[in-house]
């Protein structure tokens, strides 16, 4: 695949894997913690754990000896998913919360104040619209989605 | 679920649907094209795109008449998935790309410059760090995760 958004999902875009991120970022570090708060089964949520700790978001680290008992942390590479966490928040906030509004506050501890996330362009400091990005596709991508095309049409005689 | 992430995740947090919008903001509108280039099965696609009309993130127009032929275009609620697929994207550029660089550019076209998105606190501006932000959980949300809790440890006799 050469897609990054289709290489991304590969590694984290399936639900529970994302809930999984949800409780990282709400600080969580426990196997235990993890099974509570995303009502996954033990062997879903060891499944998941280690494929994040394999792709190197996750590190597995000794917590205690006896009894021997692993927390899982955040990664810098880990860290850098939050931007998706806050836009699942964003959008789940803004269109799903109903009357009572979101069910969780997120402070800027900087200001002081309760913000939401707003993508601007790292170039210009811009709020970013998508009616103003044009994507250029690279040569390895555009052949890769031509052939995906010619590929539905059937094979060429 | 009270959680706005899980609301989120449960209506397109499965990568077929984040594929199919990253195709929306690649100015796919049409069946041929979503399947084309994600490889959905016909079946598949279908019951995705249902789906996201259904929650009023795309609409279903007819763009020609003899014969009937519908486009999927996506609806303001569904044009503020945006931020999702830029977050995806920054990752994937940053962390999957290897020697040959992202596949894909993004072009500011207010400014002209390819960027990525950087998450930026609603009120401050100032860009948003996970070490930086407390989540206050109502109580809404609190009492359901205690009640996750507990329903881990067993019932209590």
């Amino acid at each position: 695949m050469t897609c990054s958004i289709a290489r991304t999902v590969s590694i984290v875009g399936d639900a529970w894997t994302l809930l999984l991120l949800r409780e990282v970022f709400l600080r969580s570090r426990r196997f235990e913690d993890f099974q509570a708060h995303t009502g996954m089964s033990p062997h879903l949520l060891s499944v998941r754990l280690s494929k994040l700790v394999s792709h190197g978001i996750l590190d597995r680290v000794v917590y205690q000896k006896r009894p021997l008992r692993y927390e899982y942390r955040p990664t810098a590479k880990g860290l850098e998913l939050y931007p998706i966490v806050l836009a699942l928040t964003y959008w789940g906030d803004r269109w799903t919360s109903g009357r009572k509004g979101p069910p969780t506050r997120l402070v800027h501890k900087t200001c002081g104040r309760p913000m939401y996330a707003v993508p601007t362009c790292s170039e210009c400091g811009e709020r970013i619209r998508p009616q103003e990005v044009r994507a250029e596709i690279g040569d390895a991508l555009a052949t890769e989605r031509a052939s995906m095309r010619a590929r539905l049409k059937g094979p060429v005689s």
